[in-house]
């Protein structure tokens, strides 16, 4: 079972210390892939690679395809090509595939030049697939037999094919001399079956396969649909390329609803292991977002200057009224970027209640820059005595956004990163923690904190 | 494959009327139980019901456990006790829970004195699990062998045992005399050992099982994390009570997200298909999130009231400004959540762009209820002349903010639901259209409505 985490990391910390690779691999044995990749990013880069190079070749590469996306581009960029070559030979060829999506084009070819040249060439194949289409995901490790093959040809052939640790063998495919997916029966009727029954009379026709250029996410909504274990690639001349099996399948649909969720709170970017991402990729993925809201939303206070500067006197408005939808505005979307990016994480995992100190730096690391960055574009764009780019208002008046924009955006983070993981600490459900709640929480507080500093600042 | 939907439904419709069982079932030859598990909610109730009861039981069964749970509910009130009982018969009994768990307490308990009293004590042991634990996932129907067996015995039993389709033999389970897990070892293992090698030799003892309480996500996730197809479940003494299997896990985790991303976007409720809910029921799901968040949105009225009210003249606003956080917030918070119900059946491929008219109706009419509700209270509350509860504000405002709710709301609603399915319709992700693009948008444009109605009112 899992390891506690905290005491499992300052466990690889000291490990990455010891030169001797005998007992680095003696104290991990037994350790699955899955949780030391859960561990090793939360590692310093030197310490993790350490490690990593000093185990078994072989484990080393399932660890390696188990690891975040980010952390693998870190590790490949440290790792000498033969090393990589190696990792590349060990895997199955869906594995495979995953880790050379990561590399360069140059440092793809240099690789793909020292690996046997069969693989070499099936990576090329599966390489010329769309970027996430389901060929990507063909494993070639599936039982096939001749229609004609009989109950003990096919047990006869099972057990003496080499044996592959990684795949399954519930299902076993027919296919004619020209690879022509003719049926598929399982190998519960296999055991069933009288020893002279040929493949051909226990097959089933009505197949479910998928192309290989289907998106990789509708493939895998197709096999969640029918609660298949593995569904066949086929071409469309029907010859049979391989298996999409579903552990795959679990890991796109995961990651595809990472990134919707993501999408949904304004975050743009893949689904990537959040304590993977360093302050600055945290920046990226979401300033874009929130200048773009940001500029939207100055229509909203266009919207306000055109009824509150004109004629009516009734609805005259104070030009501090001007920036409220601006304000609650990005405090709003800045707090629900964040809710929703820590909320999934602590969905999948990623992150525990623990992590709050870690976070909360990283966070307001992050919301700094942002919102020195909005602050910064408030405060010209209040002022500017330039038509359609500036509003031309008064000095203070700009003085007073530009140092309420960053302020709100960081009071924003906070109370979005903190509630979700308050709330999983005394066990209600992150995720009513939602982004309107926290959206509203801040409007109010954020308000308070906008006319605090007008009080002081507008009269200037 | 999948059967055009719009053309299958009409079909179905047809057959409803067709009293002959036999034309029914042979019409319905060949198609999956989860094709017809999607069509049959876009029907009257009364035509998926006749349809439903002139199928083979066993087909019907299987149907069932795939629809969504409210049409199940909607069903299982139409059919008499003897043929629920009939369906709990034939089904595995981690479907049997599925369907039991929608009945009444009183009709459950008339129900299981009818089935025969083995699985009617078994479904009651499994439901004696605390809900939403993996204990209620229960599959009994797993490979079981003692320590001691040989390769031809496990074979031998195999072959003898009576043949159930549902489920899968990848995994052995080895345990003792008492039920404990001892080991498992793969099908593939079986097939490639010595006929004398005995079970104990040939299984790892290395197993990760989970307890019968633990919560079914928190399995799923495990399930997923080590890409499993089965998981044993244990009891605390060590006894083996079944398997959880991958493909409830699947359907777990994707009821999980969609909880977590409705939540987000503040829609209450467990996850339930889009068109299997009534208007009545959708309203239900929204307005009290909707409410809640305009109490508190009244919060930062107060802010703005305090303020703009207050001794310093640099500050003071119109009272038309009181009201911009909790009108702009109304609109946000009623388009983001039709627009994250959206684009979560866009992308459980619940709901196609097709259906656009049909979601637009019922959209609409739910906005108007809504809408009608929050422009009732949003009336009374800004004109009461009540410390406290109401603003007393003059009755000419009163209405303005009455009438402004209910038409932000219907517009937000008509944009966040149609901009994901324009967004589908043209091959851009939906998940782009996000929530805070659309809060933002309906920002600018709520504001004109709101100017436009208080131009032509506040002066009467």
């Amino acid at each position: 079972m899992r390891t506690d985490d905290k005491t499992f990391v300052d466990e690889l910390r000291s490990l990455a210390k010891i030169e001797d690779p005998e007992v680095i691999r003696e104290h991990l044995e037994g350790i699955r892939p899955e949780d030391l990749a859960e561990a090793l990013p939360r590692l310093e880069l030197q310490d993790g690679l350490a490690i990593l190079q000093r185990m078994d070749e072989e484990r080393a590469a399932y660890v390696l395809v188990e690891l975040p996306n980010e952390t693998v581009r870190a590790y490949l960029d440290e790792l000498p090509d033969a090393t990589v070559a190696h990792y590349l030979d060990v895997l199955p060829m869906d594995d495979a595939i995953e880790i050379t999506e990561e590399l360069s084009p140059e440092r793809r070819e240099a690789i793909l030049q020292v690996i046997p040249e069969e693989d070499a060439s099936e990576i090329e194949r599966l390489l010329a697939y769309p970027d996430d289409s389901v060929g990507r995901r063909i494993t070639e490790d599936f039982v096939r037999v001749r229609p004609e093959a009989t109950t003990s040809d096919v047990l006869r052939d099972l057990r003496e094919k080499p044996e592959q640790e990684y795949e399954m063998i519930n299902d076993i495919y027919v296919l004619d001399d020209a690879r022509h997916l003719l049926g598929v029966f399982s190998v519960r009727r296999l055991l069933r079956a009288d020893p002279h029954s040929t493949a051909n009379e226990m097959m089933m026709t009505d197949v479910i396969s998928v192309p290989p250029d289907m998106h990789e996410e509708e493939a895998a909504r197709l096999m969640a649909r029918y609660g298949f274990y593995a569904m066949p690639i086929v071409d469309y001349r029907g010859r049979m390329l391989g298996i999409f099996t579903v552990d795959d399948a679990h890991e796109i649909l995961e990651e595809a609803d990472t990134q919707d969720v993501l999408a949904l709170g304004a975050v743009s970017g893949d689904a990537e292991a959040y304590l993977s991402l360093s302050t600055l990729q945290l920046v990226k993925r979401r300033v874009p977002w929130l200048l773009g809201l940001f500029v939207a939303e100055s229509l909203t206070g266009n919207v306000l200057r055109y009824y509150g500067q004109g004629g009516d006197s009734d609805l005259k408005l104070n030009p501090l009224a001007f920036f409220i939808p601006l304000l609650i505005g990005c405090g709003g979307n800045s707090g629900s970027q964040v809710t929703t990016t820590i909320t999934r994480s602590l969905a999948l995992g990623e992150i525990k209640s623990g992590d709050w100190l870690r976070i909360m730096r990283r966070e307001m690391a992050t919301a700094l820059i942002s919102g020195a960055i909005l602050g910064a574009i408030g405060f010209v764009r209040t002022w500017l005595p330039v038509p359609i780019l500036g509003w031309n208002m008064q000095p203070s008046l700009a003085l007073v956004v530009g140092l309420t924009l960053p302020a709100i955006v960081l009071w924003a983070t906070t109370v979005g990163s903190m509630l979700p993981i308050m709330a999983k600490r005394v066990g209600i459900d992150p995720a009513v923690m939602s982004a309107p709640f926290i959206t509203t929480f801040v409007d109010a507080t954020g308000l308070v904190i906008y006319f605090e500093i007008a009080r002081r600042l507008i009269k200037m």
